[in-house]
């Protein structure tokens, strides 16, 4: 079993009851959430040795947030703890057209104020396995950009397997740095891309388009995003290409294809007809990922695995993926959620 | 830009939590609500400027909405305090089959008992340039309605542009007139008139029919009822007719046709996966209406931005359209609900 | 109108808010529930005069469950108290592809451990024309397995009609004895049966199996399965088979079949869009049964009643059909969920 | 065990959470309340025959309403169903020296509007020992005013006990006559009479005071008030004092003095330090009262146990004594709150 | 009727529940709070025309705060809006002897890093005949505390009287300044200076010193602080001493002096007995204070009025004192918290 | 730093809101609790090695209780995971003369039917320097009996520390053993014996009795009740009389005796003015004490840190003290609840 590290922000989720806007009652329900952590709790519970890296604030918010982790598990040991804030979201759920909205607070976080030498990566890094980082990261600050760039260094050439999940969130991007420059940086230490059609281009640049509804009936184009890539960043392993289509904000399906430099794998497609949240779906398909690739290797059964963590994500509030292997492989044997008991 | 004023009542909405039947739990949600009340907001919302008229009790329930329609930025100023009571109603949420119910608690409210002479119209609506009222304000006393035929007459005789909606709560009618004929009379004042097939001929006894589905496939169809208005009415100068298909509680479409007398504009048909609260959506088309009138005249686009306005509801608890011009004209443009972060 | 008796067991409810995994969040939403007693509670709305008969304990929650079943009408005075613990049942509302789930609780309960000699049949049926149970109260104990049999044996020899609604919890069957065994026991007192083409196989090991999607278009399969049953147990008169079809954890369609033995009628079926708690569906179905069978005999009106008063029953919060005759009718009459007022 | 009757209006009382202002947040608390709706469901709760007679409306509310009472076992065979309005009243809790609000809205309530002849009080109260009301009944209106004396004149008539509770809401009185008019009248069938010092005098016009405080160190003070009525009114049995020292909305004291002709008992005085819930303490008072006076007659015990079920009221939510006799018996016994496992 | 501006930062303020500790469950509840916001709604709440003066963000929650200021009456017209972030602060309520405990996040906020010369403070104080400030504004940021100045200064130089209350957040001096310093700055501007006993010495650097529980028995001792104060700053009109004793964090008495140079004027004290907000109270004191002075000039009855606001404010949830003129004059006539209906 | 083992059983706990009553309204708050556990998580809290050893059920509930001692840092690795039902506890929370009331419902839980020889205690308690019971464990079974025996045992024959709260909880008490002869076996092996006044009576038959009130002004009499206990169990060392005088489910004062055999040390007695939650008062105050006997050994600093933990803990909803060391020593120092900010 891989042992696994993960970079990145953890932040204090606020979001208004039900489909309610923003501040529509006088109530917020509060949780832990951020890119990376949310894989790091889904592995974590999935029984795997996880631990998850970042810059916290001495506070009240931040002592919560190791104690949220450690909760489900995760190894906290090699969190900082420091004056600072602790970064915030706000989330209004979505329905019918109206889209699910996100208002960051995140900007002078103790993570974004960090500075590169105050991580040891060797020390960090020493008996782990596989690292983890997301383009969200890079984003948050020029010296979160150094501090993830320093890790997958090290990572790499203390010989953990990289993985990253490419996805853009323009309105971080503040610091005067272009996107693609250092996303393309950061791909010369990944083993292992996960991205979206879209970020392809936007977040590398690259020129191979292909239309979402060609996942139901020409998947194989989805090849040509990946051959792209393979050319440029030979040392890549593998690229997972994941695919959703938004019907309206409660119903979209999800799929993906595993690309190897020979192979490729295109998972079910599954459609989820009442999202009850949609955030943190594409760290659960990551997770699944991880995880797949462990236990099946380069296979449908690894993608599919991952496309049904994803799928079983949605109909959980909050940013976490709380479920358990069996209730997602039960996904990918086929089951319909015919109630239980 | 128009400056509208707005007579009605405005209530109390008390509604079980979820979709529980009235009274299961013993919690009940509270807003505030009422057909032109809606309108006003919106409108005011938009930024337009917007005074609503009522007769309010001088209780804390009377004082209570005057403070909730001053955050949205309604004008309060013209609105009477006098002792009584306050308008209720009760609501409990349909899902499927079962269908949303209201229960109205509003016979002896302060507005119902209001008198004509209360009301000094040439001074209230001075400086206004537009009047809207629906079809429940003269349901609900005999002296409602003579106060409602007061003020569009006044308004018409002012050069004021008076706007409808004609909408049937048949259990409101308790006071022994016919509501075809105060209908029919509240007409002559009426220069734009917003109604659904089945209260064309409810409310006015036209003869012509029209099917729901035609808005499909021979939306041509609608133009007969606005014929046969604007034969009877000459001095109408606009006639919108909305079209909701009900799949179930929880779905439905919804579509208008604006006719001029030499023009039709249809509007694109909404479908909605995911009701969160069907009520005021009518409310929400008008005040969606009478911006676009403002903004692209006799169009198109005036018609799709009502009816995205109304949509948009769809997805919103209360009664409010708590939305900005900016998120239902991306409706309007073709947004699918992806969420925006 | 036939006074009816129920034999079960009834138990605290726990549930947790909205779509959350169990005790995701510290709150859980309590109420009573239990097979026999949704029966109870719903005929008694209807109206009808309806003993619940079980075994509670002597403290504050078997208190409040006598205190529930009172507020819909239900005559609990046959109902034994001693000392002993009260069932408990957990549950988390599924979505999407993530079923429901039930945590069962109630091994130890008073219900489970009461005593055959505890009971006088003759004396507790007296004046009752009806009885009822469910294959789940001979599941929770060896004893209570031979309290249903005497019930059943009593009942009958009294001369009631005894109604069974034939489902399987294999979670419950914990004793030793063979469920089918049970059952085809039990069979030699049945008048009417109620059951769906699962059950028919795993609790009374019938050999015909049908297509659940045959109800659409060969609904005179179903007739197969009654066909074995009548063969078998020539004194049962009247078979019912429920069809449930599930698209998702939010999704299904249901439907029934009447058989006597001459003829059967098919009910329309019902697409419901949008579950709000699938648990006691089946229970509402036997109690609009039953009510149909009193009222409009053997009939396609009568499983149509059934089949409505268990579609209404998925838009309702809780284990109880909390509806009127008169909303179950509607939807017979074809009502599609338009909002009322 | 006498069988009770009550005569009264039950209305729903509608709470702002906690010690929010009304409507401060969007979120009301509902329960069933009512003076003599109140002593009903305590009387019926330690067991005794009791029927509440009213009048409801016969929409959800009304139901609701019967549903409510059947719940604490109250008999509502008696209650009348007719087209209306239920009453409502809304609740802000004080603290320190901020007051406990209470908005009526029950002016055109179905009960208010009632007619006398609506009233076969020969049959409704066939088979009942004791009949109470309190002072608000004949306060709501001039037709509920008639109602009341008719009712306690039958009672008379038929030997039922009268007992009535004086209390008086100046608010109320809204319909032209004098209240000390009209409880002087009902004196003349009043057996056993509850009032407070200051209410002797607003509602009956008697020129004796006393002081609070002498209920300290000079209780017999007292005396003078009932010798003072039982002059007026010879045919009065038995009159009981109660006397409540506000130290702020959280804090009071509460006693009471039981008078006869010949006699007077002073119950223990008890200090209430958090007051969960004021209203419906006079109401507990009575219930204890006609409770005791049936198990240990007129004593120190029965004044004892009225003042104890008041105490305890204090700390329940809602208007309702949900207490057990034990309970109160243990106040009497000197319990002191610690803790119970 | 003097119009009243106002300059200082609002925030949201998120709490946990109850007594809950911060993050205890999953749920805060939210508002808008400040200093002088709080001050500003007061007034306004009273009738009286106040503007309120700030910096929001262009996002959901900046909008929010104005819709909150707009609904209690206040003029935001004068706000700035700008791209930033909007400052918060968590609070949990203590009890006992746990004190409440407020979490600032409120570094980077818009407020904060205002830049004098985006306030041209002659054009917003144009038509104003008061100005507040307290002494956290000039606390936030070192360019705060330069507005603070600019804006006493303008304020005075245009006739403006000038009120402020000093009191000190040692947490937020943070950007290298002295507070002694900047407040004796101040002071040159005021007109209204309130404070209490500790910041007196804390803020201005004063030497005498005075026991709280010299406001029982030896009221003068408290003449000694403000004599200081006038002998520096002659050109100070009044200076009001608060005092606040606190038994625990649910108990404390409020009391306060009101100092001309020639004469004192002792409130009543107020004891409360169950704290249910105590943030907000010290301005409601300001609010109190303010409109006191308008209606019943230097007297024992103004500062008596302004202790009541303050007792009345700790009765009510949130910052802001919802209480009417009339609420408050009847705590300074006595009143004791006995129920209102 | 010692490292601690606890055996014991934790809970379900599930609480009516506020002050309802049990069901009152259908919400239960649920918690995780039990009283070593309540021990376990305040030591791990403080930063101490804690390890909670105990019997878990494998469904959902068990699951939970793990993660929620996780949550904590308490080491969960020696807890036995197997069939069975999680025990569960009901509560509801008293008022001035109501008693907060507890409903058991965990007599045939996992723990209770736990065997001897699962539990390998020299295995268990390897590296452990301090264990700790308390007398609930011996009474919810006989076999629960053996096993906290056995673990005693083991643990002293280790050389472990070994503490035992001694509380009785009559009701458990059902297996046919007397608790004083179980609780005298027990003190052969104990070391550190905390209890209070009326369980060195209750659990261990001694002779000795002491007025509550003399902690006020002869708190040597306490002496007399350890000096009893030493004589018969020489081999303790250090005995804790805690002292707990309530005024009210609300008001209560804590205090404790620390006695060695040598001297005895007296807490300062902290009067409660707002109890929040009197659960886990007494595992609070051991807690303290077994933190304070590491750090400033036998001493008044030790007893009174003790005793401030306990008072904290009142303020607390919730079984587990969440409070800092820097909180309860503030409290020993002298802190009155002011507001930090």
């Amino acid at each position: 079993m891989p042992r696994y590290a993960m970079l990145g922000e953890i932040m204090l989720r606020l979001k208004s009851p039900g489909y309610e806007r923003l501040l529509q009652s006088p109530v917020l329900e509060s949780s832990i959430a951020g890119s990376e952590a949310n894989v790091a709790v889904a592995l974590s519970t999935f029984g795997r040795d996880t631990a998850f890296i970042t810059v916290l604030p001495e506070n009240d918010l931040g002592k919560n947030a190791i104690v949220e982790l450690r909760k489900y598990g995760v190894d906290t040991s090699k969190i900082l703890v420091k004056p600072g804030r602790f970064g915030l979201y706000f989330v209004e759920m979505g329905s019918s057209h109206r889209p699910t909205r996100v208002v960051y607070d995140r900007k002078d976080s103790c993570m974004a104020e960090a500075l590169p030498d105050e991580f040891n990566w060797n020390h960090i890094l020493e008996g782990r396995d596989w690292f983890h980082i997301s383009g969200i990261t890079p984003a948050i600050s020029e010296s979160a950009m150094h501090i993830s760039l320093d890790a997958m260094k090290v990572a790499k050439r203390k010989g953990l397997t990289v993985s990253c999940d490419l996805n853009l969130r323009t309105v971080l991007w503040q610091y005067g740095c272009d996107p693609v420059e250092v996303y393309r940086k950061m791909m010369d230490y990944v083993d292992v891309l996960i991205s979206n059609e879209n970020h392809f281009a936007a977040c590398l640049g690259l020129k191979e388009r292909v239309e979402e509804s060609d996942i139901y009936n020409k998947p194989e184009n989805y090849r040509r995003l990946a051959d792209e890539a393979f050319e440029i960043w030979p040392d890549v392993k593998r690229i997972v290409t994941t695919v959703r289509r938004t019907a309206s904000a409660n119903r979209q399906s999800v799929a993906a294809v595993l690309n190897t430099k020979d192979n490729m794998w295109v998972s079910s497609i599954i459609e989820i007809d009442n999202i009850v949240d949609r955030i943190g779906t594409g760290d659960a398909l990551t997770a699944g990922l991880l995880f797949g690739l462990e236990n099946t290797g380069d296979s449908k059964e690894t993608i599919s695995f991952a496309v049904a963590a994803s799928a079983i994500k949605h109909s959980i509030p909050g940013d976490f993926l709380r479920a358990s292997i069996e209730e997602i492989q039960a996904l990918v044997d086929g089951a319909m959620g015919r109630d239980q008991r």
